[in-house]
């Protein structure tokens, strides 16, 4: 395995190389005399397509390009500061949220942006640029303002300074009941392990039970709490870490059509409106745990009757999904779902003991883990 | 200082005891063929007083009285069975949120709860009763869903296992770019730090730029992210961290409406509408560093126009809020905002370099705290 800090070495390399080479293009089209162009992925859902074998919603061919006109000159100038920033971060090591990015463009003279959405929307076209490179935003430097989830068990994770250089080996088992808050920014982590798989948590209340208790000694597992959808950060932490050290992830959320289509399948494929990016933040090799709509029947778990919206989401959902199209058994227990007219919460298990969680389901679970909805 | 296991056990002890005595003076109370009652602080404004020197919004001495009649017995029933479950989780080391004591009911027979909102209820009411012996919710060992903020800097924080009895030593400075993420529970929490202060963060953002550059290293102090309206364990954790080792705390949020009146007053005095447990959630030490009107003036800061939403908020603070009220300064700062009309997030500090934040706003800032906004 690469040290941690030669690993951010080369991804710093490769991002350099392909802003370089991008510039460099739009330079010698200008010294021909031509009109200097830069070209995007097209990014809607009809430019999306679902291989499971690949496992996640991938950007088409579709490209759309930005030739400099009158008309484009300051969204050309515009995209090209980015890239100017983007380069001076990863020579000095430093990082900028979106708000940042756009507060530091009131010094870009003309090229100052007069509003938050006019940066965004030059970084996603940025973002979907250099996603066709294999160059992810995050390694563009610019990272989100939000953190990720939080993370506890057999893990050790390695950060390496941001000015000394210095590798920090930070053990996930010494966190007490509190946890390892996953930073914004986690291409420079790496990872070492003998857990034998990760575990993906809804809620910040079944995340502290099973903390609190040490599950992850008993099963030689990692623990992440994802507190809703998670978050790019959560995303691509677990997605790293499960492609470094093959470990399969399970997901166990509540069983409603939110927790199944809108948290497991962004967790596992991405998001349909998004696809240029899931490359980097899907995790493929995700399948789920929990909670069932079989379990509902099989646990006697107290319910909560099915909303309006939650039926319209799980209908979209059988109608419109990829995801569920091509993986038939997720139609089936979507449709019991709906039959059944009920959603149970993964805290409903608290029915039988507030640890039977940790004492029976999640063993019992976990013993035939090859039965795990896809 | 006391040993983390022998305040654990003090405060167990405590909890258990005002349970014990409450369920005391009920059987008592039957046993002299007496009608049993529970009384509740009432909960609402008009039963709420602020006096700047204790420092927080606290409940007035309005009580009202739930007598057992044919109509309340179910809910009297409940409120008892909700006060066994608590002492039972002492007793065991455990605790459970909202979501789990709902669960946990459908085991009561005739006493089970029929929707989570009057198990919720419930539990309100028995915070606020044992809030009047000095007791809070997490001491009773029901804990909030949500996780805390991110915690870094140069503080050690000192958590004593469950199970094993243990205790972990978590060094907040060895987190790299990531932090410690407080755990749900933190009344059994200890500290060790030779901190200046605290700082206090709104966005995630900026957190991840000063942890990332260790401020904390430079300035001796501990970062905390709130991400928005501080959560209750953030609160509480800031609060008895503050409390042990007598630190200040600052605050450093956007300078609007909501950055002030919402984040910064609940962080401070606690919420008018849960004046009952504010006694164990306002940090009554904090004052704010910025970014304040003055600091938009003074730091050429690019800002946005208020929204009407924003100058409502304001004008409403202004005229019923008794921390504007008595705060004469705030008042004044909250005048000149509305005035302005603009608004300014802490990231428009990035104008003048994304590390001018570091290099000169912040350290200019805290050689003048005296003259921070109270």
């Amino acid at each position: 395995m690469k040290s941690p800090q030669m690993e951010k070495t080369r991804l710093d390399k490769v991002t350099v190389e392909a802003i370089t080479a991008l510039a460099q293009g739009i330079e010698s089209r200008i010294e021909k005399l031509g009109k200097p162009e830069v070209s995007f992925p097209v990014r809607s859902l009809s430019n999306v397509r679902y291989d499971p074998k690949k496992g996640f919603f991938e950007i088409g061919k579709g490209r759309s390009v930005r030739a400099l006109t009158v008309n484009t000159a300051k969204t050309f100038a515009q995209t090209l500061k980015m890239m100017a920033l983007s380069r001076e971060l990863v020579l000095t090591s430093d990082f900028a949220t979106k708000r940042d990015a756009y507060y530091q463009s009131k010094n870009w003279g003309e090229a100052m942006f007069d509003e938050q959405a006019e940066s965004d929307m030059v970084m996603d076209d940025i973002e979907a640029m250099f996603s066709v490179e294999g160059v992810s935003r995050e390694q563009l430097r610019y990272i989100p303002d939000e953190h990720g989830g939080a993370v506890a068990g057999e893990l050790i994770v390695n950060d390496t300074d941001l000015e000394t250089g210095k590798v920090e080996r930070i053990d996930c088992t010494k966190f007490g009941s509190g946890a390892y808050s996953i930073p914004s920014l986690v291409e420079h982590l790496t990872f070492e392990t003998k857990a034998k798989f990760i575990l993906c948590i809804e809620t910040g209340g079944m995340f502290q039970r099973l903390q609190s208790h040490k599950f992850w000694q008993k099963t030689h597992c990692i623990l992440v709490s994802m507190a809703g959808v998670p978050t790019r950060a959560t995303r691509r932490f677990v997605r790293r870490l499960s492609d470094q050290h093959k470990l399969p992830v399970y997901a166990f959320v509540d069983c409603d059509p939110y927790g199944i289509s809108n948290i497991y399948r962004t967790l596992k494929v991405g998001s349909g409106n998004a696809a240029h990016i899931n490359r980097f933040f899907c995790v493929p090799q995700a399948s789920f745990l929990g909670v069932t709509p079989a379990d509902i029947v099989d646990y006697k778990l107290p319910t909560h009757p099915l909303k309006d919206v939650d039926v319209k989401r799980a209908k979209d959902a059988l109608k419109n999904d990829p995801f569920f199209k091509i993986h038939k058994s997720w139609a089936r227990a979507m449709e019991q779902l709906i039959k059944m007219g009920v959603r149970a919460e993964q805290q409903a298990l608290a029915r039988w003991g507030l640890n039977y969680v940790i004492d029976e389901y999640l063993p019992r679970k976990l013993k035939a883990t090859a039965a795990f909805l896809p």
